[in-house]
């Protein structure tokens, strides 16, 4: 078993899927996010779980694909409400077509989300459907939560956990646990998927935000920085704000109030100050725990060793990943 | 069997019915357009439609709140697209609150309709699942070809047509079909009931359009001739524009393109080119027709003919309406 198989059958699934013809409006833009690529590493986790119990995981792929579809919805309609112009490297949807069209086109992808996770065996859907739907508003209340911490100085590392278990991390934990409802996983064993994904899904999160900082420029892919540029309410700047005094709490704050600045200064001028504080350290610290806290999840998995080790080496490339 | 029991059950499962907690800012804007009343008609065509062939119709509860919840889930995300101030006299969500909460607890309004379908028999649970899907996407089709036509001076009576019954008629058919698959009905039954709901649906709103117009102002409820000010495409107005020639056409086409105009001035005259080009007659004929269609669906319905002409007298009840 070779993790291209999966990738072959998952892009094969991803270029069959029509997802409507008319009107174009509507449907254009699913195609057109659908095809501006990501490490499509949900569906993956989801093939993953199937196969640690059944060799017929190929009745995964379709389900895996509304995973995918359900993200990439989320992306379509976060991209408006954080007015981002670009999404990998090219137009949002939004700024390609318009608002309305943005709005319109991610509803129909939240339905076709769930008309792909249809196709489970029939003792299946129930539970399948469930979960879904659990995960999907869940996700709704992390992008929330996000919106709200916008405006708030004194958001907690506990809340900013909360809230990125919700808006990005219970989704990999239901992409495994779905593999599991449907390769036939017993129960105890999906809920360690699903907690398994969850932690290293935080963890994820938390290396994203530590890597726009402290990535290596030539690998990151983003501007390393842009988060400090926009003040954008990371793990980093909330641990920062909860451990400054002193003078450096008030370097900190006038950086994060200035409206006019060079951008290469307040990055740099924010770093020294994540390194004096030693963020770095106590972010690696938590990124570690989670990943820790997850591996262990997995260990609690009642299937194969030899497929286990094929998701565990799976997930040990995700998470030493540099970009 | 009285409607009261039908009404007081749904009344009580919208109260009981709780969508979620927090964050407020999230599910306040659910229970707050949930709260604006309107004539429940879809959820209690679902009741009717499923005591057509049990008496165990109460099991169809949660799964009418479903399509009553999905039908103000499209209220919620079409007042941003048509930047509608009021909604049943009351502020839009996105007025009251925000853009982007609007967009996000309608997303959470579209899970919540899907999760509220589970709750139907096993064996129900696909199709209920997969028509829904479907319906679900049509109605996003019809929404976007309503905005397409707001550009066009050229639609035509049957792309109208075909835009009103996606927008609008399917949900209705769905709600019938809904309660005909909880309820047993067989499958050219639950055909019958899913086109009879569309028919009825596409005559509903053409004597929409026809209210709007010629409607009682005593009785209407909103102002008469507010499409007319708006140039909204309305059937009248789509009809007027395929049926007026020279003069009238002119004139007709004069006061959609004026900027500035009295407003009683205006319904005034758009009225009369109606009243001299039949517009009226022609819009009743198509109602009547549609009508008539649709309860020649209903007369193929295999059920009992008491329960039965509970149906079409609500459905008749529903279709005299004068506001």
């Amino acid at each position: 078993m070779s993790p291209a198989l999966f990738i072959d059958a998952l892009q094969a699934e991803l270029q069959r899927t029509k997802y409507g013809q008319s009107p174009p409006e509507l449907y254009d833009p699913i195609e057109y996010i659908m095809s501006l690529g990501g490490k499509r590493m949900r569906p993956l986790l989801t093939l993953m779980a199937a196969y640690l119990f059944t060799d017929d995981w190929k009745k995964a792929v379709r389900p895996a694909l509304a995973v995918e579809v359900f993200h990439n919805f989320t992306l379509m309609h976060d991209d408006i409400m954080d007015q981002a112009p670009l999404r990998r490297g090219q137009p949002t949807v939004h700024e390609k077509w318009n608002h309305n069209i943005a709005i319109l086109s991610g509803d129909v992808m939240l339905v076709k989300a769930h008309e792909l996770l249809l196709d489970v065996d029939a003792d299946k859907l129930k539970p399948v459907m469930a979960r879904f739907s659990r995960t999907a508003a869940e996700v709704c209340e992390g992008q929330q939560m996000d919106m709200n911490f916008e405006t708030r100085w004194d958001v907690t590392e506990a809340e900013y956990i909360g809230m990125i278990r919700l808006k990005t991390s219970v989704l990999l934990g239901y992409a495994l646990e779905l593999g599991g409802l449907i390769g036939g996983g017993d129960e105890a064993t999906n809920a360690h998927l699903y907690e398994g994904g969850v932690n290293i899904g935080i963890g994820f999160q938390l290396k994203d935000d530590l890597l726009d900082v402290y990535g290596d420029p030539a690998k990151f892919g983003k501007q390393v920085g842009g988060d400090i540029i926009a003040n954008k309410k990371t793990f980093l700047l909330i641990e920062a704000l909860e451990q400054a005094t002193g003078s450096l709490k008030d370097e900190l704050t006038d950086w994060l109030t200035r409206t006019e600045f060079d951008k290469a200064e307040k990055v740099q001028a924010v770093t020294t100050i994540y390194d004096q504080l030693g963020i770095r350290q106590i972010t690696e610290g938590r990124i570690n725990g989670y990943f820790a806290q997850g591996f262990a999840n997995f260990d609690q998995i009642n299937a194969d060793s030899a497929r286990k080790d094929f998701l565990l080496q799976f997930t040990r490339q995700l998470i030493e990943r540099e970009s």
